[in-house]
């Protein structure tokens, strides 16, 4: 087995091209306090993992010793064998305390592709032509409850604190990680309003690019039909100026309102006088071929002829 | 002006709290060349930008020259002082080339927000309780082509190489940064197939959290459906291992099928059969209020006379 090929989940580790000796001691392995002041010079090489698309990567331990230069020479070598190798690409997933390390990969054309909380992972592109790997997540999403009082005709709305502009819409915000759309909407209203209220379908999908909001990135605003579930507002003092149970064909014409809460306004009047099945999407819950994880699937309801039988799907 | 408000998007400059001298001169100031080896140790504080929500930014240069020891004394003094003056966050933008830096500030409690190619984000949250700092982009965006010839009833599907199970899906992929989805559609449906497409509509949108290919964060899958404006497959060799127009019935019952192919094979049959208006969410673009940028818009088409006359949107 090669020192590239190393099967699992293994921690980096370092090791001579022949002889598989540590580069740089581990802290404790040394047999003194704190880290080696003089590693070996020679050309060391990183240990990786394989992956299925031909690239291979490297992970730091975050209580690894590691000295800067001799870090980069063994990187410089290990690159070097893995071009020869044919690998198309490298990772190197760096723990937060291990950052001194980053500036050295960088000057051997490491990028940073992501980073979060207490790790960053850097990568290099050794195939030919421009990088074909996978950017990171590109979405902010967002998402606004339209909760509908069909027996009042009345929609909630709010007015957001520290806008220049004081217009109506609909309360709302970001989900946070791993939160379905549905729920997102609900836990947002509530937050703001303190309105309870439950998912009853998708109306509409923005998207807009280079969002100030979003550090540069996309955003995906999704707007969710709400059942209400209880109607005193309490306001948050922090993000609320102002909420109020509005009629909702006044709001579809209002020019107090943003154009995409009076848009919204419009598709809920649409589906209040002619069937809610005109306008909305219904979530369904699938699994995932290659995973089995579920995930939350949303479209036009299919009349029960285009269905098929429950177990069938 | 307190040295921590400095007006419009200064790049960080050092100053010492009281006489504004550069606490470590900069590359090129100290007169010779390189760094100066001996930066004064005196608590030095960090110039930051004040944001309208109570955090402050302190942006480094890519070609300061900074020493780690003075820079983790002077973030802890100013971090004090931030915190004496009730600031709720600090922001520290390290280019990639000054990455030596981002341990000390780990140190301190500073986390990675975000980092994408030469610069990382990290934050500290100052203010009471958990932090309420925006989080940076959730979900990656990928996006399928239903291409469908309605002369024919034929639809275009293809089988991914490197899969355990060959099933038929529709050709799609990531959207690039910046990218509306119709446009990561027709873009590729063409290098997986060479068909060439136009935009028609959303069908559906499916959600899904801890996604293996999105580096452990969620993503959104969209399907739309395309007009196919040429016939002839020439596959992808590096990412298709077979391509074919199949019978669009067929498909929607085809156990060869992914179960998200054969529901949007469902969706098209009930569309083609019955009228796409159906199914379709047709686009629309619309000015954002506080920016002006364009966004695009996707919902059910409103029929006329909910529509209000052009220009009064």
């Amino acid at each position: 087995m090669s020192p590239l090929l190393s099967g699992g989940c293994l921690r980096a580790v370092w090791a001579r091209a022949r002889d598989a000796r540590l580069l740089v001691p581990h802290r404790g392995a040394s047999g003194g306090p704190g880290c080696a002041r003089d590693p070996p010079t020679g050309a060391g090489l990183l240990r990786g993992e394989l992956d299925r698309f031909g690239g291979v990567s490297v992970r730091l331990g975050a209580l690894d010793c590691l000295d800067a230069a001799a870090f980069q020479r063994a990187l410089q070598a290990s690159v070097q064998q893995w071009r020869s190798a044919g690998r198309v690409a490298a990772w190197l997933h760096v723990p937060i305390l291990q950052s001194a390390l980053i500036a050295p990969a960088a000057a051997l054309g490491f990028r940073f592709h992501h980073a979060e909380a207490d790790s960053a992972t850097l990568t290099l592109w050794l195939g030919e032509g421009p990088s074909r790997l996978p950017g990171y997540a590109t979405h902010q999403v967002g998402v606004a409850g339209a909760v509908f009082d069909e027996n009042t005709g009345k929609i909630l709305v709010v007015q957001d604190r520290n806008k220049s502009k004081n217009l109506w819409k609909l309360p709302g915000g970001l989900s946070e990680p791993g939160e379905d759309l549905g729920d997102t909407a609900v836990r947002e209203v509530f937050e703001e309003t303190g309105v309870r209220s439950e998912f009853r379908s998708l109306l509409s999908l923005r998207q807009q690019h280079r969002h100030p909001g979003a550090f540069g990135k996309s955003d995906m605003y999704l707007v969710c039909r709400l059942q209400p579930r209880s109607f005193a507002i309490r306001l948050c003092p922090h993000e609320c100026l102002r909420g109020a149970w509005l009629d909702l064909a006044t709001l579809a014409a209002d020019a107090g309102a943003t154009p995409i809460t009076r848009r919204a306004a419009r598709l809920l009047l649409y589906g209040h006088r002619e069937g809610f099945d005109k306008v909305d999407l219904t979530a369904d819950t699938l699994p995932a071929v290659h995973t089995g994880l579920l995930y939350k699937l949303y479209h036009r309801e299919l009349p029960g002829r285009y269905k098929v039988p429950a177990g069938a799907e």
